[in-house]
């Protein structure tokens, strides 16, 4: 064998180990988006109060201090519960959603939408990552803060998953969540917005015209609440709230409740919680999906996130929204471009809170 | 440079290769389980009546034989549907449950075990590859054939989730499935099941002593049955049909109309029917899992299975199983170590059936 083979050999190896290398480390992986100096990089908290807010022009400088105000205080009482000696990544989730489902602003618990028969029905799931522990109520109408009821399935049944009536007499039973009169849920924001829903469904039913997509803003707001932590033990935990969608008929459940499709936990990959189009969310299953492409694809949260999200098919109305949280506490918020915000924000360790709706920090 | 180190760097290089293949293949990969002569390799249509059969010790040939006839009536439906002209994996699905939900024998439609009230609540969900559409409802108790109804949702409405009255009223008012008395789903065998349920219950509770794991085998009757297929046009489907666990609380979901956790169909990966502890198939997102393992770790369907199954932490009672197939029409059948058995059976593109209970065929 002369030395030039030999060369050529040795030439031919080093380009295969390249592009193995290559194939296995994601290909041509883009780098990611590189992140403002004044955005923190790891958080031990994230949380949502759902993608479809209303264009930024149509969104007055009051009404973003009112949202940002509830924001805010769900980040400061989920840090609270963290701070506790046994503070959990549990504790943290619900506290931060309580906060939500309370405020009135967003589409969970009080501010929940209302159902095409101008009822409210409530979805709320829970899950952690150390376990794989989860629960989940769906189709519920007089508890006051669906999130405990969930925890409860968790921590108090033998079950994950339980539904209207059933679910209610269950978290009942243990006192675990207060009852209301159903219509507690009743907001006049939300009333509203049903009778333009069901106006513009009898137009199109009667004339068969079509209304321009973008009809109005509130037509696709989607809300739902949600929450991502990490606790000192480095145990992470999701959580989703919901009333659904405005119109949604009777019965209907999306993809809060649902394990795998709007909530995830695994210590081995990440927590995440999704808002949008629940019945796109349930059928790519993608809060499960994101965790298995940081499992086994080796991702980071944010090019999971982008990933799940940029693959699937576009949805017109807009698709919705994720957050992520893995162990080592980087984080990812990510929604789609037909989106036009989502309310959302974090904190970090040292108690430093940053929030948004659109793209810019603000 | 001498000639030495350069030829040290060629075998460097060799094994730096061989080593990365090695990883990238999923490093120490088991042989395939060797498939008897007389088991097909390839199959069109894949069935499941449940896992949790008696141990075969306790089920006397005359009712093997009843189960058996049920499963191969169900295949052959299947198959029939498969050969239409425009039939299509989701009609040999629908088709092959509807024959095991109207037996009477296994745990779904007429059959299917009772809540520890004393009713039927019945789920069902299906799925079909091609888009990713899906359709489920939960906890319904007057619809004859509930896997009819969970393609309506699919096919007729904008859901993916419907759940009880409201689901009922919908699969109803479209006239896609048979209104029944829901005393048409009482059967002496399930009935006697939950009073030996609600004796035990009342024993633990009134004696604080603990009954033997095994106690009796019904008890362990996870029954469910599903289907998945692959047709003409190369689309797989899957769904999946129950009753849910004898004595289980009123409202509870288990993993039957999850998509994600009880089926799952993508014809990038395969199709999933499960059967089993559906809280545990819920939390590990099961049928989802493993279509992802084999979509981004590029397992084969039954390896993707077995290492899914087998990385779930033990269940005394039984975990459960799951089917799977392939667009190759590749196939798995796995149930766990303390699963005696699952009726289950296959049928190949030239007709050809397979019916097992226990490990052998037989």
């Amino acid at each position: 064998m002369t030395r030039v083979p030999k060369l050529l050999l040795l030439f031919l190896l080093i380009g295969l180990c390249l592009l193995i290398g290559f194939l296995t480390t994601d290909g041509c992986k883009a780098p990611e988006p590189p992140q403002k100096a004044a955005v923190p990089e790891k958080a031990v908290l994230v949380i949502h109060g759902g993608a479809g807010a209303p264009p930024a022009n149509e969104l007055p400088q009051a009404e973003r201090k009112k949202y940002k105000k509830v924001l805010e205080d769900a980040l400061r009482q989920g840090y609270k519960a963290l701070q506790k000696e046994k503070g959990t990544s549990l504790d943290a989730v619900v506290a931060a959603i309580e906060v939500m489902e309370n405020s009135g602003v967003f589409n969970a618990g009080k501010g929940a939408v209302f159902t095409h028969e101008g009822r409210n029905e409530l979805d709320a799931s829970i899950m952690e990552g150390k376990h794989k522990m989860a629960g989940a109520v769906a189709g519920v109408t007089r508890l006051k803060n669906p999130i405990r009821a969930a925890r409860a399935v968790m921590e108090k049944s033998p079950h994950v998953l339980m539904i209207g009536d059933g679910a209610e007499r269950f978290a009942l039973s243990l006192k675990v969540v207060e009852e209301v009169n159903p219509v507690y849920f009743w907001t006049e924001e939300r009333w509203k917005e049903l009778q333009k829903a069901l106006k513009k469904e009898e137009m199109q039913k009667n004339q068969g015209k079509r209304l321009p997509r973008k009809a109005g803003a509130t037509d696709r707001h989607f809300g739902t609440v949600g929450a991502v932590a990490l606790d000192n033990n480095g145990n992470l935990a999701a959580g989703t709230s919901t009333g659904g969608l405005t119109n949604k008929r009777h019965g209907r459940v999306g993809d809060s409740p649902i394990i795998g499709a709007g909530t995830y936990a695994d210590n081995q990959a990440c927590a995440v919680s999704c808002t949008g189009h629940g019945e796109t969310f349930i059928r790519h299953a993608v809060a499960h999906d994101i965790a298995a492409r940081v499992q086994y694809k080796r991702l980071s949260v944010a090019r999971a996130v982008a990933e799940v999200l940029d693959g699937i098919p576009e949805e017109k109305d807009g698709l919705g929204g994720v957050i992520a949280l893995d162990r080592q506490g980087s984080w990812a918020m990510h929604y789609d471009q037909h989106t036009d915000g989502m309310f959302r924000g974090c904190i970090t360790k040292d108690g430093k809170i940053s929030l948004w709706i659109y793209q810019d920090k603000e």
